[in-house]
């Protein structure tokens, strides 16, 4: 069910990525998968446009009531995530509700450890009840972030993810500790690009506030997820231009904006003919 | 793994009882199954003497963050059960932890449902990381009295175990709501006996709060014990004696007294020649 | 600061008001208090019409964290209330944020009591912190309908309120077991009404669910406001005309009909001559 | 009520103290007060020796919900120290309950103003309904190591306790980035003192993990703490001789050592004859 891709564990993806060749490519042509945060509503509260994202993404990412959801929020996630052929991942965060996992917290590796695996199990039960499978897991918010710099906390989720299911893919920034841990745990690991951020020379991010960070025009973003696609290259934000594997494409759509540039990113893919599908089934158009 | 015991759908478990003959028998003699509460500690506060209970049930109702217990807890009690050779269930309950889940909420059943499924996955996500068998489902306090009573709730409860894995068992109260619905979801239900608490004439457990409501010595909880599962009878409040069919007894650890009477039960039950066994496994000594 | 009204103590409520005429009057005209639930928002969470209805109350039931809201909610609200020249009053719940505070639970008379306090006490911080008073408390939800039925919680609510500031105004049902319980406590009760529900015979509302609940015309609902206020007296269900006393109306903001009856109400006052003012400062407008 | 201390502005504090001797003294001799963290039980959860603590400290640092704690503990706590003659302060935490507060979070200032209004307002309550003052505020945890070392979340801190209470007395480290803020919000700040944990050159205190980051021996912490009062010294790390000007020295009773220190210390000040009292009540023996 789960594809044995193999990834470069080369130390600089983006070389890897050279080496190659974009990842997405399948015999029929390019390929990709998009991925977007839902599932975020809790009790009486409304949030997010999973609606919308639904008829644009390959695959969700499913808080798990630590820093977003509950559980009848979860189970009727994973109905709709079901009923539009999108593939389920896990999205486990730090238990903060009020900050929305957006706050960094010196949580030990154990405490990570046993959170994910936590997380991970209750969205898998309501993925058995409805008879889909859990794709894979993505730490969300500052996990990700703590995960993707910490060592320790980054072999904290790759051993929890796999201490669940070995099977489970783990989404990643490609390069970061994260990913490494994913790969040292005996993960598959799927490289992460954003269509909506700017790029650094070495690949990385530009940090949210500085200058360059956000590519806030829905076309461009488009034509820079297109190109990272077919192309395997992104420009950084010095206007060098650099190379960039991507295994999925992270949207978001908690604002108007953001869902213009959700579709306008499936729209330039459709034009460049490539195909959008998750990585646990054959694809989802 | 787990065994397809049939039980019997009589609705007077009582009757049911008599009939076939207490349900622990063996070819090789009596058997049973001793379950308590466990992993009840959370963050800072520790609760319950789980070390002293792991020496004398056969299997552990694990809790799962709602009413007790945090994720860290939760690994190392699966851990310490798995050590001890002591069947893993899970224990949920009510999200409400500083009311210990002893309160009666007016949820919905999709609510219960949902927050059921929720902790069962997350406890069987840690029995994966160990590689045990999660063994059953048995709610906790406000839960399991509200299943046992209300239709909607103990069908919402058994739907949801049966939505995660249908060979999970039930442990349940014979005769109740809960029961009930776990036969009718296809569930194997274990029926669930007291050592500690008095009987009425129609097999329910005198009230909390009423005279011989509690049996506080722990020689006549012993020989209570022994003579439930030995001759599947039980003397009630009114002095009459009345048949009771019993698979799991449950025991307490959370005060001296309580510690007291578990080992009583066990000594006896030993005296007795009656095994004691979870039911994922042969026997536990 | 907070005037010291008498509020009659007859058991009928409706007996009293036509004995007395309405309260709400002055040496000047009507006058009357109109209150909503604001401040609900939590983390991320937006919820409500808040900006729509300060436009339209008097007063505001702030939620205090346990329902819903959260700390730097609880103080942006008290800020737009001052602002807005809105009367502020606290509205604690049960520590149920999951379900909104809307389900029962059954907490026992010392945790109701120490749940109030705790609440009460951490919005009037704020409005120490904004220099303006604290005016009414008025419990939610699942608090509010238990404590106006069950005579030990509503002495439980109305004990906390008094153990915090004696000056506190309490909102209840009239001829509820909350406004008995505030008067023995020493507390001024106000009496509050309803524009959008239906009455009954006795004083009381028709339950949600039956036929005749809620009024969903605002020109009929700010009709029978208008009414209520000038005559004292409303239409039931049944067709019959009945006295009814009130001190302040209840409004809705949680969907655009109930704004529709807030700003209908609000322009039927006006129309009647009717002075809209909370009972802590002379008059909103 | 609250005595207005002058607090010496000094960069240094322990210059400051050298300066104008140990802040204690009073006409009538050596004065001190003993502070400890008091009613951190939860639920169904105990925590602590409190009743053991009371008998010695002469203020009490009250868990206000969030890190520990809940609206029944912290009635009964506020109840027992009014029983004792023990004075009440507020203990603010972080809201992270499962990790006791201790876990840095990158919280905002504006979160941490908020979530210190809150919790101080919600203990303030139950000092109002028991009729005794609200003397201090002291962060705990995290909260409190973060206050100390951060300028902006120092001043949230101070911000909040002024917009409260401006007579409230702030417990800060000498020094420290939290009572500086404190002195520039206009606050009667109290320096506290270690009796169980080692000094640097500097008057800092040297890292837990480090050698000498604690004093084991009961005997020695009393006679250290003795000393700081007495002769406001103390010996470093090193075995240098250094001067701390205290106005409160924290004790701890989270274990049987803790407790013996506490106990020990007591002694010691009792023998040199200096008087144990609060600031708020003349002494508490």
């Amino acid at each position: 069910m789960l594809p044995g891709t193999t990834i470069p564990s080369g130390r600089d993806p983006a070389e890897g990525a050279r080496a190659t060749g974009a990842s997405g490519s399948t015999a029929s042509g390019r390929r990709i998968d998009l991925n977007a945060d839902l599932g975020e509503s809790f009790g009486a509260y409304r949030l997010g446009a999973d609606e919308a994202l639904l008829a644009v993404v390959s695959s969700a990412n499913v808080a798990c009531g630590f820093h977003a959801s509950d559980p009848r929020v979860m189970e009727r996630t994973v109905a709709l995530c079901k009923a539009h052929g999108v593939a389920v991942g896990a999205h486990p965060g730090f238990p903060d509700l009020v900050g929305f996992g957006r706050r960094s917290l010196a949580a030990s590796p154990s405490e990570v450890r046993a959170d994910v695996i936590y997380q991970v199990g209750a969205l898998r039960a309501f993925c058995d009840a409805h008879g889909v499978p859990l794709q894979h897991v993505k730490p969300h918010g500052a996990l990700y972030n703590q995960a993707c710099r910490d060592p320790a906390l980054a072999e904290a989720v790759a051993a929890a993810v796999a201490a669940v299911d070995r099977r489970l893919l783990l989404y990643a920034l490609p390069g970061s500790e994260l990913a490494k841990a994913g790969e040292r745990a005996g993960l598959t690991v799927k490289r992460e690009g954003f269509a909506d951020r700017g790029y650094r020379q070495d690949g990385s991010l530009v940090p949210r506030g500085e200058p360059g960070a956000i590519v806030e025009d829905p076309e461009e973003a488009g034509r820079r997820a297109a190109r990272m696609v077919c192309e395997g290259r992104v420009t950084t934000r010095e206007g060098a231009d650099i190379a960039v594997a991507v295994d999925t494409i992270c949207l978001h759509g908690d604002n108007p904006e953001a869902l213009a540039i959700a579709r306008a990113v499936r729209a330039h893919l459709a034009a460049a003919g490539v195909t959008v599908a998750a990585f646990s089934a054959p694809t989802s158009t």
